[in-house]
């Protein structure tokens, strides 16, 4: 079985661990942590590093840390010429030390502490500098997951910013809508039957085709009704701004 | 059973009819469409009327038409003190034309063509303008979906507002990441995963607590290269509006 390390103790790193333990199909051999308490409940204490020096031999390294931590800790690693990889969407190949084979494995999804993800559903996007690492890199990555795809560095960069609008954006308009409901004492559960088949409309229909509401109505009425009912000058600029898109977009 | 006539052909007054007849619990008297080969592949011919004078007798009357006909379809009703609503989240109960007893009757979803709704899982919102009639109406809620609210004219303005950013603008943020993609030759249903989970999160976290993403990670390069790669202008200022927006709400 290939042998896995993790570098990172954050919610990448934490679920990554998890679903390598749950898969049986690669060995987790250990991870660094600069914080081995955030590792306790899912590892024990024996594979769980605080230290680069000690770092265990493995098949592939995993730099799961924060995007501007990636080029230092990549540069730290005291060996040469093995296969490290980041998780990022938005940090190139070419930002991981040179001195080893250097790769992505950037997992597609949205990851929160307290909410478990089936990680067999994630997609995960390769890149390899050298071809002949790529069948690591797959193997393990379909150790994982059903879904695996090659995207080099710059659709890379283009997945990750429209992933930012269908997931960190979508995310914040819930918010929003949270906050309306708050104020006038509508529980925000009543909305969730609506979230999920908004979401789940897009895999049968294009976002174009399943746009409904009064800005692709062109109901300019209902329109002005909520620009009243929104004193607040955030959400009414934001609720223009996008009325407008759509408009402009489908209309 | 209790009897129900639809007024309308639309997205709603189409599902709505499959519903009813679907359930089986009250029966569909009669469909009034302008245009009635909308609903020629759902109920049988002698069903559909094209004249309201020849209405048929029901306990309740939903008129499923757009916003602005709501208001005169109600008075063009060739009866008077029954039971008639209206299924707009827009619209107070006071357009309903005042010689019929009034009521609204607002499902909370999406509705789309080509795509099916489960109604049983859609939210029904309830109001009428006399006490006895709730019994009415919430017995033919009940006959159609698992959740039904009893929610007030002022509570369902908010809850529209909430439902197109939740909604509406969700889709939206959907169809410029499905943009970006096509723009980059990157399929979309990549990102289903992604839209999923998004939307099932806020079934379990609060939105606050479920946002991920560079804006609330405060991570400023990763905004600088997005921004750099957003070249068009619409998109770019959505992206910087809703960046500050969840740095002002969550941050």
């Amino acid at each position: 079985m290939l042998r896995v390390v993790i570098i990172g103790s954050g919610n990448v790193a934490q679920h990554l661990a998890k679903a390598f333990v749950r898969s049986g199909r690669a060995t987790l051999v250990q991870v660094y942590a600069r914080h081995p308490e955030k590792l306790a409940h899912l590892l024990p204490e024996e594979k769980i590093t605080t230290s680069l020096d000690t770092v265990a031999e493995a098949d592939m390294y995993i730099i799961a840390v924060s995007d501007d931590a990636i080029a230092d800790v990549s540069s730290q690693l005291p060996f040469e010429g093995r296969l490290v990889v980041h998780t990022s969407g938005s940090v190139s190949l070419e930002q991981l030390d040179g001195k080893n084979r250097r790769g992505v494995f950037y997992p597609l999804q949205t990851f929160s502490k307290n909410k478990d993800v089936d990680f067999k559903k994630v997609p995960l996007c390769l890149e390899s500098e050298h071809e002949k690492d790529y069948a690591v890199l797959a193997e393990l990555a379909k150790s994982l997951s059903d879904t695996v795809h090659k995207i080099g560095s710059e659709q890379r960069k283009a997945l990750h910013v429209a992933a930012v609008f269908v997931s960190n954006f979508s995310n914040h308009m819930y918010a929003l809508g949270s906050s309306i409901c708050e104020e006038n004492d509508i529980p925000f559960s009543i909305l969730n039957q609506l979230i999920m088949e908004t979401a789940d409309k897009v895999n049968t229909l294009s976002p174009a085709q399943a746009q409904t509401g009064p800005a692709i109505r062109h109901d300019g009425k209902t329109i002005e009704k909520h620009l009243d009912f929104l004193k607040d000058g955030n959400r009414k600029e934001i609720y223009k701004v996008l009325t407008q898109s759509i408009q402009n977009t489908n209309g």
